[in-house]
């Protein structure tokens, strides 16, 4: 507490890289010093740490109770999936077949078969089901994991791309086309909704073209995100999969005829990638900024003294600070530690992301109030002083604004980055301006292609939400009936 | 709801083996009919199914909570460890390489290095932990992490062994060797009052035999449960791990006076095999009887009804019975499915385990009362009328009765049926007679191996509560200064 005693070589204020010059570095620069993530010490993995963690964590406590207020139950499937199985649905294997680990030997001998470590579980879940399955009394089954899978990857970034990665894999079985369809797009609406009211992001939902699609889906149906550069994320899939995988597994149930059909799946996930979301829709240059809803801590108390006599004073406060916020459900931390300045502590936590800061210190103590401090706001503009009395209802009503806040500014970002282009000199210039470039695009792969080897911008999707106009296609003027986002992405 | 419309030839409560018999087919049958687990179309591995992993969803969540309240955080570690790693602590190699499965192909490449899928992950949280320890003040670090693991396995048994497995493993490093050992017996303890309070499984919390111990410990306590047959369950372990793992692994921190010192580390794990545990410890021939406390559904609502003018009521009634439970936090669950009899579900959730079960009918519609009937205490000893005014308080009551009388009642099978051998021949009776036997052992390994040879009983424990007498080692007559604990075991 004493306020010469500094750890000063670590100034976490100023020693991020460029976020305007250099995002990439930025983001590393904030998921290392923040403590999210590293990577580890095997090629293309990743350690969630502790504080990444906890984030995780209060993501996945939100969206496992959003899925079972859908009827969804958890389940566990093995980690790994023979050769065999996975060879079962063509254009699956082709997709997925390079990226793949395979164990070759156990017990100390040669496998007869090569497992996989899962990619995705659709060929070993699919088996499964199968066996549940007999009437159409048994549907629909309804089904998550939460498990990490491994997909090799050649250039890893933290959260964003690395071989190991966490999520969750739903997977359901239905009676008809149309129930899986409106699954499908239930299970997107999910995901839109929790992206932006638990994580602040803005997200368009929409369909994927036929060449971005999942290998062997019917139909994917996608949330785009807007990063803090200007590039799409795509944040989380949606993937009717139409009878392709039942076929494949065999999934064969007796309808109410008594006749043989094959079932209708879908399969849904999202993953930890989102935190490297989050990290680049918030994130400025101290560091992150974590929404409320999901923030490991939503308050820090720090206290401030000089001289051992304020010290009972004040720590007495904080203890009551603490009590109080913590009885009414604030995930507080009080960072105490004497060996480091409060100035110290202000940029260490500010770098982590904590929403508000609350400090106290002998004259709060005379005051009988604290001094908060909005993390989204620098300076005095997002500094107040509040009564103890109102504490724990000004809190409340902060993190509240904070969180619709940082949702407003992404929103209102996203819409100054996104332009509509009637030309393709106008596409390729928004592309280079890193905006969402808003096109008439008649569905050719060929077309789609093309604006890809020119501007290295992919299409991210069809919105959902289409005006009720057509055009012509911004490449080779043939009809389009439908908008489609076009995004340099991760 | 028609009471002659049943699915007849799936007669739940009488089609189990049986349970005095043929225990382990018994087990299996409960396994598979309530639908916790199946095999997977894997060798060795298991299907946790919806079932059985909302019960592991219950336990996790409560024993997370009971982690969190020791300070411990959880984090995520990568799935596979390189073989160096692996072989740098060589009890350690030498304990678990026989059974690792290996990843010797990757993104369609021969590997320069094989990847164990991790057996535990001591060998790859040691490396990354020495990164995050430079001085005294990073100490402790207290990790927690929820994963399955891999080992093959030549035998397995649903939960009990199998290849993969769910568990939690947590690690630990501190300053001081004491602090370590504090540690370890901290979590010991957690693991006590989680099995005997939440579970109600009593278990005997001791010290393994070096014999025993986990592969690198320095010393391993156990926690030791008796099942309905007489044989022993490890149900958790915790191990001080000494400096052992610290000097594989530069574990290596600067301390107050700036000297190098090697950390002290513990680890300490529980699994899925406790669900076995569960399942063993308190099913009968009718099936499982899960512990209130952690059953996925506490009370399950059945509405009897036979003409169709009796419906409205009846629904209406148990519309309300689950509304008013759902509110005071129980987990209820109705059975409203018209294609099955009253009598089939009463079977079915008998099977399943479900503490209480509400029955619904016209007469109880009049009475503004139902039938509460317990599945711990069969006929109608087990059955009451409770008024629907006072309903919530009741079942509250009695799930917490039933909580309590199946802890009590394997508390007294297990005293029945231990016994202290002062002769090897008394030895040798107990175990045939399924005891757990009370003994006085020299520490000698050679009279530890004798025993198992004879009996086929392994040294569970040497309890930490001890009377205060020494006595003679049961085989060799050398001095012992402690009573352990033999028994066969899963």
């Amino acid at each position: 507490m004493v306020a010469t005693e500094k750890p000063g070589s670590r100034d976490t204020g100023q020693g991020l890289a460029n976020r305007e010059t250099d995002f990439p570095g930025w983001y590393n620069d904030v998921v290392m010093r923040a403590e999210l993530a590293e990577d580890a010490p095997v090629r293309g993995c990743m350690v969630v740490r502790p504080y990444g963690y906890a984030l995780w964590e209060n993501m996945v406590a939100n969206l496992d109770r959003r899925f079972k207020d859908t009827d969804v139950v958890n389940a566990a499937f093995p980690l790994l999936i023979p050769q065999s199985f996975l060879l079962k649905e063509a254009e699956h294997v082709e997709g997925f077949a390079p990226e793949v680990a395979w164990v070759t030997v156990g017990g100390s001998e040669e496998l007869q078969e090569p497992l996989a470590v899962r990619p995705t579980s659709e060929a070993i879940i699919g088996p499964i089901m199968s066996r549940w399955i007999q009437s159409y009394r048994d549907l629909p089954v309804l089904l998550n994991q939460w498990c990490s899978v491994f997909r090799w990857e050649k250039r890893p970034r933290l959260f964003l791309r690395t071989a190991e990665f966490w999520w969750q894999e739903g997977h359901t079985a239905h009676a008809t086309e149309q129930e899986a369809e409106e699954r499908t797009r239930m299970m997107l609406e999910v995901y839109r909704a929790f992206l932006e009211e638990e994580m602040a992001i803005p997200v368009i939902p929409g369909l994927k073209s036929e060449g971005q699609k999942f290998p062997g889906a019917l139909r994917t149906y996608t949330v785009e995100a807007m990063m803090g550069d200007g590039k799409a994320l795509q944040a989380g899939t949606s993937h009717n999969l139409g009878d392709h995988f039942a076929r494949a597994y065999d999934l064969i149930f007796l309808d109410e005829r008594n006749e043989r059909q094959f079932a209708w799946t879908t399969s849904w996930g999202m993953s930890t990638r989102v935190i490297g979301g989050a990290i680049m829709v918030h994130g400025d240059q101290k560091g992150l900024i974590m929404p409320p809803r999901v923030a490991p801590h939503q308050v820090v108390v720090i206290p401030i003294w000089r001289k051992d006599e304020e010290k009972t004073d004040v720590m007495e406060m904080v203890g009551r600070v603490f009590t109080i916020l913590k009885k009414a459900g604030v995930r507080v931390k009080v960072d105490a530690a004497e060996h480091k300045s409060p100035g110290w502590k202000f940029n260490e936590w500010e770098l982590k992301g904590v929403p508000l800061r609350i400090e106290i210190g002998p004259r709060d103590v005379q005051n009988s109030s604290v001094m908060v401090a909005r993390r989204d706001r620098p300076g005095k503009e997002g500094k107040e002083i509040v009564g103890v009395d109102i504490l724990t209802q000004r809190v409340a009503d902060l993190l509240e604004e904070i969180q619709n806040s940082l949702y407003q500014r992404a929103l209102d970002f996203r819409e100054a980055n996104t332009r509509h282009a009637s030309t393709y000199d106008e596409l390729k210039q928004a592309v280079d301006d890193r905006q969402f470039v808003d096109i008439f695009w008649c569905g050719d792969p060929a077309c789609e292609a093309k604006i890809k080897e020119d501007t290295r911008a992919t299409n991210r999707c069809m919105p959902l939400d289409q005006p009720d106009d057509t055009g012509k296609c911004i490449v080779c003027g043939g009809e389009s009936e439908a908008h489609w986002i076009f995004a340099r992405a991760y």
